[in-house]
C-alpha cells in the first residue's frame, strides 16, 4: 500500500484512497462506540474481529449475487471497496422484536415477527439520526424511487442470505443495519460492514448477546462474543 | 335528548350514545390540551367554536364527496356522527414544514413542501403517538393494505378540499391531523374532528397561528383565532 491520506475517519472504521480511484482502503479500528458516540472504548482486537466477519459476509453475498463494494480482504484488519456515495439512510431490517422498536411500539423483547421490518434511518448524527418515511425521503432527496426499491429488495435478500448463513452457525439474526451507495455509473451497491457492530446476533440455545450489545449494556466481554461469531462461521480465531 | 350514558371523556369531547345504536352525540368541551396533556386550561367557549368548524369542514366534505362520519350539527357544541371503530393512527397531512417535523429533520420552519407528506402516527397515549412506517403497521394489524391506500387517498382527496376553502379564507392550511374508523359495514370513513385543535392554519397575510399553537406556546388568544377562522369561513359569530 502505497501512503495514501486518511480521507475520513469514523468510529469504526478509517477509509484511505488507493492509487486506483475508485478503489478505498477500509481500515477497521479498534474502538467501540455506542449511544451516538457518547459510550466509548478501546477494545484490542476488535478491529480485526469486524473486518474478518464482514469480509466472510460480504464474500457469501456476492456469491448470492447481491452488488456489494467489497473487493477483497488485504490484511487482518483491512480491506478494499468500491468507492461508493453513501446514500444518507440507515436501513435496518428486523426480524425479532429488540432495541429502539420494543420501546417504540410496546413490544415484548424476543417476539418473532412473521414478515421482517424494514425501517428507513435517516443517517445525520446531529439529528440522531431519526426515523423517517418514503415521504420524507422523496422530500429530502435522499434516494430516488427506484434507488428505494433496489435498496429494499436488495434489504430482504441480504436478510435471507444472513439468516441462513448465521442459522447454520446456531446464531439468530435479530435484526441489522445497511448502508447503501451509489458507484461511479449511479448503481446502487450494498457498501460500509456487516458485523457484530451492526448487526444483533443471539447464541440460538441460550440466547445470549453475541454483538455490540455486550459492550453497549455491559454484559460481557465484546470480543468473546465477536470471536464466537467468526469462529462458528468457519473464519480463523486467532 | 334522551338522557344517554357518556360513553367515552376524552381530552376535548365527550361520545354519548343516543336512540340508534350506529350513532354517537359528540359533545365539544372548552377544554384545551397540549403535549399529550401535560398542558391544560379551560377556556369558555372553545367548545363551541370547535363544533362550529367541524361541523362546517365535514359538510364541506361530503359535498366533495369523501366519506366521514358527520351526520348533523344539533347545537352550539353538539353533533351526531355515525359510530366507527377507530382505526388506531393519527394521520399527519403537511404542506408546510412546522412543528416536529423541523424539529426531526431539520427542517427551516415554514418550508413548504412540492408535494404533501403524509404520516402516520401510533395512536397510543402510553407510547407518545409514536412515528411508525406502513410495516409496523402491518405487523401491529392495525389497518388492512387497501385500508392503508383508501386512507392515504382519502387524506390526500381531504387536503385538497380543505387547502382550496381555507385559501378562500385567507388562511395557509400548513398540516393537520385525520382519524379514521369502520362503520358497521367494515366501510372506512373519515371520523374524530378537523378544527384548529387538530390543525395548523396561519394568516396568509400577517403568517399569524391561528390555532391551536396560540395555546401551546402562549402565542395569544385561542378563542380569537378560532373565532377569526369560524367567521372567515362563513360561520357564525357569537
Ligand atoms: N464503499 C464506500 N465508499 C465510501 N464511503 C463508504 C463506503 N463504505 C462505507 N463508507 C462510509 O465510510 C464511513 C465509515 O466509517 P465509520 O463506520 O467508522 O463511520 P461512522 O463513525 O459510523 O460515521 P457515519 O455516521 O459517517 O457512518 C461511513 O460514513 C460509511 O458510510
Ligand atoms: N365517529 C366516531 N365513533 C367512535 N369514536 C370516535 C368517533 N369520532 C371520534 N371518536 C373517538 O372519540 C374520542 C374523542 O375524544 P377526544 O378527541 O376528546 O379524545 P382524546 O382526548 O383526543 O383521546 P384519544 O387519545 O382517545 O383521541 C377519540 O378517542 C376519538 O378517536
Ligand atoms: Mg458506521
Ligand atoms: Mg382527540
Amino acid at each position: 500500500m502505497s501512503d495514501q491520506a486518511c480521507l475520513y475517519e469514523g468510529k469504526a472504521k478509517r477509509i484511505y484512497e488507493t492509487d486506483d480511484p475508485n478503489v478505498y482502503r477500509v481500515v477497521y479500528k479498534d474502538e467501540a462506540t455506542a449511544f451516538n458516540g457518547e459510550k466509548k472504548d478501546v477494545l484490542d482486537g476488535k478491529g480485526r474481529l469486524n473486518n474478518e466477519i464482514s469480509s466472510l459476509v460480504f464474500s457469501k453475498l456476492h456469491e448470492a449475487g447481491i452488488a456489494n463494494h467489497f473487493i477483497e480482504r488485504l490484511t487482518e484488519t483491512e480491506q478494499l471497496v468500491k468507492k461508493v456515495r453513501i446514500i444518507p439512510l440507515e436501513v435496518v431490517v428486523r426480524n425479532v422484536a429488540a432495541g429502539s422498536l420494543v420501546k417504540r411500539l410496546g413490544l415484548k423483547r424476543g417476539e418473532r415477527f412473521p414478515e421482517p421490518i424494514i425501517e428507513f434511518y435517516y443517517k445525520d448524527d446531529e439529528l440522531g439520526d431519526p426515523l423517517i418515511n418514503t415521504d420524507h425521503i422523496a422530500y429530502l432527496k435522499l434516494a430516488a424511487d427506484e434507488e428505494l426499491s433496489r435498496v429494499r429488495k436488495d434489504a430482504i435478500r441480504v436478510n435471507n442470505v444472513l439468516t441462513s448463513l448465521f442459522k447454520e452457525a446456531g446464531i439468530t439474526l435479530v435484526d441489522f443495519k445497511l448502508e447503501f451507495g451509489r458507484d461511479e455509473n449511479g448503481s446502487v451497491l450494498l457498501a460500509d460492514e456487516v458485523s457484530p457492530d451492526t448487526c444483533r446476533l443471539w447464541d440460538e440455545k441460550t440466547g445470549d448477546s453475541l454483538d455490540k450489545d455486550l459492550f453497549r449494556f455491559q454484559l460481557g466481554d465484546l470480543n468473546k462474543g465477536y470471536e464466537t461469531i467468526l469462529t462458528r462461521l468457519g473464519g480463523v480465531q486467532q
